[in-house]
């Protein structure tokens, strides 16, 4: 356990969660000697909550390889093994994003029909909120891959945002058939052909995703990673200006004094930390990547985030819609029947 | 003639590039009866101006393929032909797109070695500004075109920076050699063997983007694309976040009012006119692509980075660079000698 805020902030994001949610328990993964002296000052938190001892510890470097052979008297797999166990429902870390992905995969195996799973996230929109993924576990990704990512992220969208018909859009460069790249436009093909209880908009781009167009970005992971980026860099460069603008006169100075609250409110608002980090969509199992700078505050909600996960029909969703797809793809003639049957089943 | 703003706008644009360079000569295609009154009002650009009449326009809507069909006269084909006829040094346009690339490539070719030309922008970065290329003329790259935008970036930050060794960065989704797509991570391994006179720097990740880590960041034209316009979505968002917080109470808004200097400094740094759009790079000629919704600062600024195009060495650069590449692809045992070849012929 830890993250770089170490297990204290976890601790205490724990104890925030508990107060939330009273009927959750808690398995503690991580050292006893650390831990059981940092639960003493939860009181509350001590009586549902359990230490699990666990010697060994995923370095933030170490590359998932490196993890899945080393790492087996971790924190961070004993967390997932207890998930795997039925221990636990959902299983949530600060650590190394692609040691986690290796051992969850290795340990919980992929949804039935799903090729490879994704991590999502959530990105803050001027309409509210939006989920994008996959932002990285894939870096190429065909067709069926991008219709799997759909499927997994409007399941995500009305678990956690509690929409019935959430929106989906695909990532592309214009809005025109004609644009893009191959396995863009047949994934849009075969959304449109599958007739699934998907709200699929169609091609969406990249401004599209800050103003909020539709509840749910599709992308390859190597698109969805660099968009993601690009957006932190860029919300990072105009803070920058406007602290340096602010700054460099006597009345940017006062007016900053003046509406530290209102620029306190976009801080937060585009702080990653209350954005989550990554969610593991795909898995037999629900695990949430808390953001590795997370606070209290910030892992709490990782928290609250993978009880809504486990608390739905998440999985099944995606693995009746992943089955509806799979006639389509396979067989062009039974595209009618085969949409009709997987929407019968989930509706 | 146009653009959103209009031909009053142009000229008025040009008026001011006049000013700046008071030895250059235009030619302004358009149509005459509306070009002739407004130039009356420009008495100093009166003298170094001749209007071409031009019955036709191409339409914004207008799809590539369409425009060249259609618009051969229209002022857009008229100002290539310019160029092409040499004529001109460089063709300045707020025209569409796609029309304005296809047209460029129709009549002035592409320069020998290259395989298709990139739109380039300038993008703001904390450290001043940087290239990013391309942002969507090409949806699908291969190793060989990532390269051969890496020698055109590397050239027109030269000739528009004033660097002696710009640094290039390839965009990537990590800093290490095993993660990326496939022409990613070889074009990386061809610009190393090349020993080009390029400072390459590797892999750059999406925030390094606004960073200002690299001084050329390279991707394919529909990453790209993505990146540039998922940050002027996350620019609109973060400033939509900070009006409606400034707005909410007394003080946000007379903070507002006092540091309102600041405020528009950061609007101005953020505006895209004042990037100028799109330049494109690796065509027999310097062709600028203004802003549609440039107004005259912008299209006089989108008039001085063409100037200072046409008064390097930057398209001879590129065609050298080129050649010293092609050694080094087709013949890995020559290249030392390929790559010497070509830096003897630059320096």
């Amino acid at each position: 356990m830890g993250g770089d805020a170490g297990p204290a902030a976890i601790l205490a994001g724990a104890a925030i969660a508990r107060r939330r949610h009273p009927k959750v328990r808690f398995l503690l993964h991580g050292d006893e000697g650390v831990l059981k002296p940092l639960l003493t000052r939860h009181r509350a938190l001590l009586k549902c909550a359990e230490i699990r001892h666990a010697p060994g510890v995923v370095h933030m470097s170490e590359k998932p390889s490196q993890a899945l052979r080393r790492g087996r008297n971790s924190s961070m797999w004993n967390a997932i093994e207890s998930v795997a166990k039925r221990e636990a429902d959902v299983a949530v870390s600060s650590g190394n994003t692609g040691a986690l992905m290796a051992m969850s995969m290795f340990r919980l195996g992929v949804i039935e029909g799903i090729q490879r799973p994704a991590i999502a996230v959530i990105w803050p929109t001027m309409r509210g909120q939006s989920i994008v993924l996959d932002v990285g576990a894939n870096a190429g990704c065909d067709a069926s891959q991008l219709v799997d990512f759909a499927i997994m992220g409007e399941a995500f969208a009305r678990a956690i945002f509690g929409i019935d018909r959430p929106t989906v859009g695909l990532l592309n460069i214009g809005e025109e058939e004609v644009k893009g790249i191959e396995p863009v436009k047949r994934a849009a093909h075969i959304l449109r052909a599958s007739k699934l209880p998907i709200e699929f908009c169609g091609f969406v781009e990249g401004d599209d995703i800050g103003a909020g167009a539709v509840d749910v970005v599709v992308a390859d992971g190597f698109t969805g990673n660099v968009a993601l980026k690009t957006a932190e860099g860029t919300a990072k460069l105009v803070t920058h200006y406007l602290r340096s603008a602010l700054k460099r006169s006597f009345f940017g100075r006062l007016g900053a004094i003046l509406a530290r609250g209102a620029l306190r409110t976009v801080r937060k608002k585009l702080d990653p930390r209350s954005l989550n980090g990554g969610v593991f969509l795909g898995l037999n199992g629900v695990v949430v990547k808390s953001h590795g700078s997370a606070d209290a505050l910030g892992f709490a909600s990782a928290i609250d985030l993978a009880i809504d996960m486990a608390s739905s029909d998440m999985m099944s969703r995606i693995s009746s819609d992943r089955a509806g797809i799979i006639d389509v793809a396979e067989d062009p003639e039974a595209t009618s029947n085969g949409a009709g049957k997987a929407q019968a089943a989930v509706s």
